[in-house]
């Protein structure tokens, strides 16, 4: 039997899936993220860890897929630069290959948890996705006919980073108005609390009792309650949300739009109204075939399983 | 010998191309576009003549390819709706065939001409590349490893209906702020032609006589004159331009931006600022490799080169 493994490295812990090739998730581990310095050798000694305890031989270990967080070029194996782990240049797939003689494929992470939902979660019946998660920034990651699109040194993508409203709110990027200005959670809350500090009788204040104190749950919690305020506020992050995912949907006509991260667990009341939005928006809508929009099924293992889905597809 | 033929059908004319299998155009022909009833029979009529004239039998003919405005749905061979040629559900390829037995590819022009552009002018050494025409509208065609993004039903790559500017110019499509709004030409002489009537000084008045008179050669007269009206509307103009352009660059990364349509061939007054500012925005500017700002070198011919690529490549 040949075994596979998928990986998930974040900011605070890496998430590992061992696979073997008849598509069965065997075991999952998790194990912290210390600084870019010990990864190697983290994932190292936990792979092998794993494969003792399993009675498994490194041998029929015969592909290794990365999910990184940051600028990662996956033809060099390079992670060309990572905020979030405060790296740069650094030949991840170069060092770990020094201790695991076997395949090994690295990309961003947003990429390969867009490539595990397109194998095994909400993309499995179709040809093109996109991904997009809505999280602290706006993240995504585009299938077409089954390929990662990972651009030039693997710096594609950023769909996070297309300015939906020139003159708009400041992106970290620099621009002004990105899509993740408008459509991450940050974006959300940090609208809420001036709306908050604008409207003292909202129910927001007697949920999140400070703007500081407000976060995600206490913002829908206000929206249930159907305080006004959050409805504006919400309302107003649908609009901007459907604003970018229409471009996506003009610029890809993929099969479907696929939501994941925090925002898109909020079910119906978030959809909704933004399959209708999307419906109206598209162009050539009375012509053209609809846009499916999805909530991600894989959650937080897509990211393993996408890893997998690198690795092992490719040399099936 | 193998010959293809690469159309391009527009709304006024076809062009059509023939080719042998070593890549060369032997002969270019053009006819004028009659209504959607007269087309098939209009090529049909067209290609013998050609074969007839070059004593060449229709049975050498391996492959047609063909460019047509509108929204078409390469795997079915169907126009969905092209509003140019005034069709819709329009079966091109069933009916071509049933006149010519050989294969027969379609997608949308703008798809056409970038594949063209790719494999046979600017593009020839990259690996995708991203083409923008700047016509009355904003046309894009997207080539990734070779293959034309076509999206699902051939509705992809609708690059225009991207909105950067959310409540902005009103757009054909319905959408407040579309790109095609700003960085078409029908935009800047729309720019102009207010700037012009609020500026009874401007050397515009004395080049255009009048605002419905102002087209791209007055304007471009104008700036090259040093009008202050104009400068200050161009420069408007590629500050749209670059942010669209840095949310392709961003979105797809490609090795180029090819550029095409009538304001392309303005040269460097467009293409240095135009670079400069991609320069500065693109994501993650410092760390990542260039996106090159080209001009495409095909220009009218891009299409029935294309329309060969699409055709003869798929066969080999």
């Amino acid at each position: 039997m040949n075994y596979y493994l998928g990986l998930d490295v974040g900011g605070t812990a890496v998430k590992m899936g061992l696979f073997n090739d008849c598509d069965v998730l065997l075991e999952k581990v998790c194990f912290p993220t210390r600084t870019i310095e010990y990864l190697v050798d983290d994932i190292y000694q936990n792979i092998k860890a794993l494969f003792d305890k399993n009675n498994l031989s490194l041998n029929d270990l015969k592909g290794i897929g990365i999910g990184f967080p940051g600028h990662v070029d996956g033809q060099s194996g390079i992670v060309v630069y990572s905020n979030n782990l405060v790296a740069h240049n650094f030949d991840i797939v170069g060092k770990l290959k020094e201790k695991i003689n076997t395949y090994i494929r690295i990309s961003n992470d947003a990429n390969v948890a867009a490539l595990g939902e397109y194998h095994f979660g909400k993309g499995k019946e179709l040809q093109n996705i996109v991904f997009v998660t809505l999280g602290t920034g706006v993240g995504g990651g585009i299938i077409v006919d089954g390929k990662m699109l990972e651009g030039k040194n693997g710096a594609g993508a950023e769909i996070g980073h297309m300015v939906i409203s020139t003159n708009g709110h400041l992106c970290s990027c620099g621009r002004r108005g990105c899509f993740e200005t408008y459509a991450s959670a940050t974006a959300l809350i940090r609208n809420a609390r001036v709306a908050m500090i604008n409207n003292p009788t909202s129910i927001l204040w007697e949920i999140a009792k400070s703007p500081e104190k407000l976060d995600g749950i206490a913002f829908f919690e206000a929206l249930e309650r159907n305080d006004k305020v959050a409805t504006i506020i919400f309302e107003q992050y649908i609009e901007d949300l459907a604003d970018g995912l229409t471009n996506l949907a003009n610029i890809f006509r993929p099969d479907a739009l696929i939501l994941g991260g925090g925002i898109s667990h909020r079910g119906d009341v978030l959809m909704e109204p933004l399959q209708q939005r999307l419906e109206k928006m598209i162009y050539g809508g009375q012509w053209n075939a609809r846009v499916e929009l999805m909530i991600s099924s894989l959650k937080n293992d897509a990211g393993i399983y996408g890893g997998y889905a690198m690795c092992a597809k490719h040399q099936k």
